[in-house]
Order: structure tokens, then C-alpha cells, then sequence
């Protein structure tokens, strides 16, 4: 039987996320990205939708490769301004039921002990449908930001690995399941022999306290996490649930996927319960001569300036040094081979690409694939892909915010659930029990953070 | 004429705030403190109350001088759990319109770099209703929980003080009024010569970017603080601009209130704009004996341990130590004069108090008065302590929640405006304009925050 597909809907609380210059369309609202109700009306769309969750990007760094200045990230907008993700979420919730909620946080910046208090927080009031992901901030600004050095790449996860030890015990170790009985005749809020500090001492991250708050519907939020280097799959096969790829083909997607399972697997993880969701973009019409129509409008908005801020800060390239007619050569395609570069070379080896072919490529659809069509056609190209990469899911961008994710709902999610491959309604319960299925609101036993349980006591 | 009284709702996300064991009344609906229509349902009817503001009080330490232990805050949920109070003010924020949000972070503990950018991005959502408590965190157990050693009082300031400039420079120096032109016919989203990296080295907070959120309705959101002591009030008049305080009588608050004013002055502040908020509790009825009925009533609930755990943490004495009806000793009230004794000793100097006395005492009220009666009796008793102390308004606490504060709406507003001490709808405008009128969103130009503004492009 084919698998149901899952969509997150991709964002970053900035005017400008993978599509530099369309936030000049008349169309788009992303100008809108600071006030509440932007959010809120983009929670209720893709509810409708039956979207599975909105995951929002975010770090403190900014796109300063390009021409080695902030000054075409400010003019276009590209990541700047961008606002904290996690504080219009309880707004969302409160407009919507089931979707879920992935916001990014920094696993180096953020203080352990009071972040694994606000993740708590909002588990509680979204009733379970937080997630978070894990990011170690790779940018030389971002730390800058904070004040401190940039860790090199494999130490950050390092860190990442002691960060989420102590959120680990915060979050599973320190309440029992029974440890708040409420009890109004006996006047007995909490069970003070099962609730525990936390203690550490002399690593990077110290903290001698109980976890702040009661235990939420999840506990741990569901993990996501992104990263396709060596050391970041090892990394997400410790700790993801949800791992987010991005890639030019699907062909070149499914070893990183079959490597990271294998190594879920020998940690004693079920590899099939790591969930893959890779970066897509649609862009769909009633008709096919409609979207291409769509595409060929929205194309008039690109920033191509806008377009290589962003290329420039994914390949560490200055693209500002070249012309936009000249062809990018061997030696810059090498050096981009692991980041975006790749959504060229590998999806068409001989071709070469001119800067501006490029910058007109990433412009709308970024790192990822574009699907232009029909329903049935987006849906076709979205099963094809979905199955040759082995991907669970989407993590879907957007040419027009909201529209892009409202065309999607509206057009290819039908679609799709004519095909047996999407949701009819949404599944009940809490985020992970939704992906996982009923009675499984929590982290496995066989997640690491299972170690920090205490054994309960039974009934 | 007599002036406005202001009224902000001083709470905690916690079962427990001011009225230990109260949680227990079959009215009382504290204990979904975790639930976000809880808070969403409390500002609905704040707003209808015309309440200026919501101000909630935070802290990642706990109340474990009682026993030594943490065993009686936990049993009586005295301050724990507690969830973080900014992750619900989006929700509250889309069900009212005006009600401003006073939350609490602390000026130690939170990095500067992503507190800002977590105000702004709240200024922006709430359209500029945002306001901060500034605290620095007085207990070792908050200290400990961040793996911190605890800084001496005075010291503590000190840091503060350098977090401030840090934070003003973000808020008002990083950004020019009219650098985000959001042009969608030139592409220009933010003019470039419009903004500018804070760099701070070598202290104790260091930053090298811009701001990352875009300037919002107030900038700097409006500046709450509560310090009585030496330190505390120098601290307030250089940088407060709402400063709650608590004593026993209004002849207590007053002399507290003229220094701090005197200080702002020698700042060259203008100290009719510190607007001082004190703590109360009113409890009141129809008639005055359906109000001391209801008192009646909820003294039934008292948590006398939960009290004695409030009142230990406040003095620094472990009560667990003295049988509940031994008299409290003038040594021990020394000890407690410039905390919660003194709500007993300078309101009636030759009274002896037992432990048990003082329990039930602190058990509705905390370190603040309470007023019991009908409308007009506790609308006296306001007018009588708001022009005795010179505040400018209260921080109401409240017995039942959210009854307290829903009796205070329907019984006593309308009777403090017949009396034209309270508005009769709300003023337009940000938070700070409702404080201080039309035009002033943004802090006056002889506060300290005002010199990290650039001079601004005319017109």
C-alpha cells in the first residue's frame, strides 16, 4: 500500500525566506511578517489544508558573504529583519487543533535550563504539538551576535550532544509521570518524593535544580533535526525523529537516507521511525498552462541580487566578484559541492550554468525541486519523487505567501488524497502521537533520552 | 482634581502566587495555570475590566528555605510549577486590544542579544503593548539552576546596568526611524546607510551586529522595576519608568516613592513620569457582609505550611523551626524589617504576632494590604491609600482567580469612575502611550536609552 505523504509548511519569520524579490508581488503578504495576524491567518490556511505542521527556520547570523556586507541582505530583504519564532506560536495554537509546531532553537546560544522550560511551556499550552529543531548555528555572524567564537563544525555537535543530555534529564528525568496529583482534599499539589534535581557539574553546562515545569503532554517536544554531513548524520541518528534534507534530485537524497537509518539502526533505534522530510517547492494551477503562467509572473519579481546573498552564504562563495553572464566554473562548483552547488551539477552534469541562470533557479525553489503544474501533474512529480528519494514527507516552500501553501491545500492536497497518499482528516492526539500513532505521545524506550526516566511507579 | 488610579493584575504562571492553599476553592480555577484558554479567558476579562495591564512576575528560583528543602513549595505548588510567562502573550495578545502585557526576564540570567530581539518581536505582535520587569534574580536557587553563582545584591545592579545599554543600543541606536522603506517598486526592503552592528567588547556582555528584529511601535518596551533598597532605587531612577513596590501602610510607601522621585530629578528625569504601582488585594461583595463572607470563606482554604514557605523565603528565617502558635521574636523581625515583617511591625508596632497569626496573614495578601468590603468601602480605602502613599496605582492581587479580578471589573471600576478616578474606556495608542498620552510611544529624550539614537534624517 502506498505511504501517506506528510507536509510541513516551510517559513522563517522574515520578510524574505527562499524567494528573494517576491514579496514585491502584488499578491504576497510576506511584508506582513511581523503582525500577529499574518501568522494566525497562515495557522487557520493550513489547518484547512490538513498540513501536518509549519516548521519556521531561524537563527541569529545573518547572509554577509555576498560582496562581504550586510548591505544586499538589507536591501532585499533576504533574512532581514527576523523576528523570534517561537513567541506568536500560542496564537497559533489557539486558532488551530491539530497542526503542528517545529520551531528552530540554537543548541550552543540558548541556556539550557530555561529553554527546556519554554519548550515545556508551550507543550503545554498547544497540548502536544511542539517540535523542535535542533540547530548548532554554522554562520560566523551568528555568533559574532552573541559574543562569541564560531565552534568548528563536528564540536558543535558535540556540544549539541551535552546540550541535549541536560534538556534530556530536565524534560524525562526530574517529574515522575504521578508526580502531580493536584489533590484539592488533600491539599497536595505535588508529590515532593517524585520530583528530583538535575545535577551537573564541570561540562560546558551546569544546572542543580528541578525542572521548572510539570510534565507536558510530550515531555521532550519532537526532535528535528537537519543535517546530511558525516557528523551530522550521526547526530541525527541519536536524536532526530523528524531528520529535514534538502537536495537536487531524488536519487541523491536516498543514500544519505539509507546511511542515516543504518546508523539509527546499530544505535538500537527502529530506523523506519525516523522520518525524512525534504525541501520542495510547488507551484500549481487548475490547468497546467495556468501554473506555467503562474511561474512565468512570478518569475518577473525575482531579486537576482537577492538570489546570490542567499547562494553566496550557502556556498561561502562571493558571487559578487563575477558577472552575472559568466559561467560558473569547475573550481566554484567543487567548492559549492556540498551545499547548493549540488542542486546544479549532479541534477544535470554537463550543463553549465551562467551566475544569473543560477541566481534565477534558487530564486524560487532555493535548494530543492520545483513541481509546476496541474494537480495531477504536481501530484505525479510529488509521488515520484517522494518514493525514489524514500522520503516520509515534504518540508514544502513557497513561490507567494500565503497562496503558495493555500494553491497546495486547496489544489494537490484533493489530489493526493484521491490517491490514497494524504490524510483524510487529521489523526487525534499530540504531535508525535500523530505521526507515530496512539499511546505514543512520548519518546520511545529506545531513544537516548529514555535513559534519564526513572522507573514508575506501577498503576 | 483627583488623579486616574492605574491598575495592573499582578500574576504567576503558577497554581500558586500571593494565596497559598486558595487553589483548593471550588471557584478557583488556578490550577489550569498550564492551559492557554486559562490565560486567554483572564484577558478577556482584564480588558473588559479596563485593567491597564497584565504584569506577571518570574523566576527560575524557588522557595526552598522553609525545612531547607523544597518539600512544602512543592506540596503546596508555591511558585512551582511555574511556566514562562512570554509564551502566552501572543494568544492574549489576539483576544484583546488593549490590555498591555508587564512581563518579567531577567537582566542577568537571559542573553541580551536574543532578549531584545524577544521584545521587539513581542512589540510587534502585541501592535507596542509590551512592557519588561526588570529583575536580577535574588535567590541562590536561581542561581544554581543556571549553574551560576549567586552575585551580591548591589553588584547585581551593576550588571544590569551594563545589560541595559547593551540592550538600549539594539532597541533604539541600531535602527533609524525610516530605514525600512518596504519599497516594492525600487526592491528596497531596508535602505542599507540606514543601520548599524552594536559592537561591544570586553565587558561582561559582548555583540558585534545589528539589530535583527526592525523597529517596533515602542522600541524600548516600557520599562518596569521593583527595588526599594539603595541600590534598587538609584537603579529605578536612572532607568524605570513603572516601579512597583509593596509595604504595610501608605506612610510606609510614601517616603520610598519621594527619594526615588528625587533621584530621577537629579537624572534629569521628570519625576512625575516614575508612576509607582502598589501591592493590594480587594475582596469585595454587594454589601459588606456578603464581601467579609467571602472572606470567611476563603480563609477555610489557607495552606498555613504553603504560607510559611512564602514567608521563610521572604525573610530568610526557616519558620519550620518555631511551633506554628509561638510568638514571633523581635529578633526575628529584625531580621525581616526590610522584607515581609514589616507589613506586621510598622502597622501596629506593639502587636505580638504567633507564627500562625502571621501565616494567615500573608495567606491573602502577601506584603501588601488588603481591602475588604462593599464597592464603596474598598473604593474609600483606595482613594485613602493611593493619595496617602502617592502612587499612581495598584498591582492588584487577588484571592480567587480569576473571580478576584472579575469582582474587581464589575464591582469596584464602576464605582472608582463614578468617583472620576478611573478611565472610562481605554486611551489609543501603544502601552506607553496610554501611560504618558498621544505621542509618546518611545521613551523621552532625557531617558538614559535615548543616547544610543542617531540623529535622525529630517522630515
Amino acid at each position: 500500500m502506498p505511504r501517506e505523504i506528510r507536509v510541513n509548511a516551510f517559513t522563517l519569520q522574515s520578510p524574505v525566506h527562499q524567494t528573494p524579490g517576491l514579496w514585491r508581488h502584488p499578491e504576497d503578504r510576506s511584508t506582513d511578517y511581523n503582525r500577529l495576524e499574518f501568522w494566525t491567518d497562515l495557522a487557520r490556511i493550513l489547518e484547512r489544508g490538513l498540513f501536518d505542521g509549519i516548521f519556521t527556520a531561524d537563527s541569529l547570523g545573518t547572509n554577509d558573504v555576498y560582496a562581504g556586507t550586510l548591505d544586499g541582505a538589507l536591501r532585499g530583504g533576504i533574512h532581514v529583519p527576523k523576528n523570534d519564532p517561537l513567541l506568536s506560536l500560542s496564537a497559533m495554537a489557539l486558532v488551530t487543533e491539530h497542526l503542528g509546531f517545529g520551531v528552530t532553537s540554537n543548541a550552543i546560544q540558548e541556556p539550557p535550563y530555561a529553554f527546556a522550560r519554554r519548550m515545556t511551556t508551550l507543550d503545554h499550552l498547544t497540548k502536544g504539538r511542539i517540535g523542535w529543531n535542533i540547530v548548532t548555528g554554522h554562520s560566523a555572524s551568528g555568533a559574532r551576535a552573541v559574543g562569541a567564537e564560531l565552534i568548528p563544525h563536528d564540536q558543535r555537535y558535540d556540544v549539541a550532544d551535552e546540550y541535549l543530555d541536560l534538556v534530556y534529564e530536565l524534560w524525562e528525568g526530574s517529574w515522575d509521570d504521578d508526580a502531580v496529583p493536584r489533590d484539592k482534599a488533600s491539599g497536595v499539589f505535588i508529590d515532593p518524593t517524585k520530583v528530583r534535581p538535575v545535577r551537573r557539574q564541570g561540562g560546558r553546562f551546569s544546572t542543580d535544580a528541578i525542572h521548572l515545569a510539570e510534565p507536558s503532554p510530550q515531555r521532550t517536544p519532537v526532535l528535528y533535526q537537519a543535517g546530511a554531513s558525516g557528523r551530522g548524520r550521526a547526530f541525527a541518528a541519536q536524536h532526530a525523529e523528524c531528520v529535514f534534507i534538502s537536495g537536487p534530485t531524488a536519487r541523491a537524497l536516498a543514500p544519505i537516507i539509507a546511511d542515516t537509518r543504518r546508523q539509527a539502526a546499530q544505535k538500537g533505534r527502529d530506523p523506519a521511525e525516523l522520518l525524512f522530510f525534504s525541501l520542495a517547492t510547488t507551484i500549481v494551477g487548475r490547468t497546467e498552462e495556468e501554473a506555467q503562467a503562474k511561474l512565468a509572473d512570478y518569475r518577473r519579481y525575482i531579486d537576482i541580487e537577492g538570489a546570490l546573498v542567499l547562494y553566496s552564504a550557502w556556498t561561502g562563495i562571493d558571487f559578487s566578484l563575477f558577472s552575472l553572464d559568466e559561467p560558473v566554473r569547475h573550481q566554484q562548483q567543487e567548492a559549492g559541492i556540498h551545499s547548493a552547488l549540488e542542486v546544479f551539477t549532479r541534477a544535470d552534469p554537463n550543463r553549465v550554468w551562467t551566475v544569473r541562470e543560477i541566481a534565477e533557479h534558487v530564486a524560487i525553489g532555493g535548494r530543492g525541486p520545483v513541481f509546476v503544474g496541474s494537480p495531477g501533474q504536481v501530484a505525479d512529480a510529488i509521488e515520484h519523487w517522494v518514493d525514489e528519494a524514500g522520503v516520509d514527507g515534504l518540508n514544502l516552500s513557497y513561490a507567494l505567501m500565503p497562496g503558495g501553501f493555500e494553491d497546495f491545500g486547496t489544489l494537490v492536497v484533493p489530489e493526493l488524497q484521491r490517491r490514497g497518499r494524504f490524510k483524510q482528516r487529521y489523526a487525534p492526539g499530540t504531535l508525535r502521537e500523530k505521526l507515530y500513532g496512539p499511546g505514543r505521545a512520548r519518546l520511545p524506550a529506545a531513544h537516548p533520552a529514555a535513559v534519564s526516566r526513572r522507573p514508575q511507579t506501577p498503576g
